[in-house]
């Protein structure tokens, strides 16, 4: 997969896609990120990006001149998603970070100042928001989707079984994780993690996605298939019952 | 403010914290941003800070010791708010951004691989998700949150008025905004962004901003406080009306 970032601050991107996972996938070549400084597009002798917005008000709107002739000179492949991350965008989720992994070619356009040219959205397929929440720029946002997007191609997470168990891939939250020591600062493992019983796990655990979701997030449930364990689950958090024993 | 990143992954910040409103607000003082590499409070010699989940499962559990230890020696200000990035915690925005700014301290912990020890949350004040999406680790979560509620602080962003018209801070999203040229590739700016009317191009953006708000996130008008002419803006898109003149 190729992901081609817009941005006037291409050095915000040097730590976060060198590191981790994402510098694995590049140099596996599964996955190539290319930043692109806008700003080379102005044709402005001072490299400008931005102007007054007609209308007036507080600060500077950014032109559309780099963006069109930056898109042109990039010539997106047939079926390239062009995307524009603003807050005026479709809030992203784990779905859309699914359909966007088919993709072959993805363009982030990260927007910054106080906005940007209203004639700009004439380019793009998509426009995405990261969620309801005012940052400096785009550029987070591609970065964000970057990582979501990339972990999702084949090969680049190395266990797949690893990405099915996360949270929202079931539609619940995760359960509770421990790992040694066994006893720390006064505070046990469950027991039942270290019966070896690994359908009492399975159950252990799944009643505690479900508690945690119904707890928390109960807006995630309308999406989960239930059975009737599930529900003794949520039964037993609505009558103020004693959890079953395995959960102590 | 105070805030401090703890990561396992400190080079990713390198450029994310250091540009744009970010690097102005540390420069003068207003934002101080320490990143703390927890593998330094790993009491294992090969500085490991991850093992097996009990119970079996794919990937691996961050330990709970580096994180205690950690925290034990950064010693968080009385009133600190110490919060885990999860995609468990309360989905991040922007009141949730307000009240944060208001903290002399922040204490972001980057939980990565398949999950963090559950008693690492006994250390917590809050538990942040960004969104309904899953990313490698919370470092692109706590980058996110730096930069939207560092933008709150006073002084941070220039002009206060900038901070007031943006999306979200009125329960809208935002208007169009068009700059220079006039007419581009023959779209033109909006007549009555050029009529200097001021009252007129009032009327126009909230007319625009209720229309966007209504066709793209009815969720958010819940919020809004409604005049009767934004009913009409409403009652205009829902019988298929044309819009008043000066829309086009």
């Amino acid at each position: 997969m190729l992901i081609k970032i817009l941005t006037i601050f291409p050095e915000m991107f040097s730590g976060p896609l060198t590191s981790s996972i994402l510098k694995r996938a590049q140099e596996q070549g599964l996955l190539k990120v290319e930043i692109v400084n806008i700003r080379e597009f102005s044709e402005d002798r001072h490299l400008k990006v931005d102007d007054y917005p007609f209308g007036g008000g507080a600060g500077m709107v950014m032109k559309p001149e780099p963006f069109f002739r930056c898109l042109e000179a990039l010539k997106p492949a047939p079926g390239a998603r062009v995307i524009l991350l603003t807050p005026q965008g479709k809030t992203f989720n784990q779905g859309m970070a699914r359909e966007l992994a088919e993709a072959e070619e993805l363009i982030l356009i990260c927007g910054h100042y106080e906005g940007i040219d209203e004639r700009v959205r004439t380019l793009v397929t998509d426009e995405i928001s990261l969620g309801d929440f005012i940052l400096t720029g785009g550029e987070i946002a591609a970065m964000a989707i970057v990582d979501c997007v990339g972990r999702l191609i084949p090969g680049v997470v190395g266990d797949p079984f690893s990405l099915k168990e996360e949270s929202f891939n079931n539609g619940l939250l995760e359960y509770p994780q421990y790992t040694r020591p066994r006893l720390f600062r006064g505070m046990e493992v469950p027991g039942v993690l270290l019966s070896g019983n690994h359908r009492e796990i399975e159950r252990w655990r799944r009643a505690q996605a479900v508690r945690k979701t119904f707890l928390r997030r109960p807006d995630l449930l309308g999406e989960v298939s239930w059975d009737e364990e599930d529900m003794k689950t949520v039964n037993s958090i609505l009558t103020g019952e004693a959890p079953p024993k395995a959960w102590k």
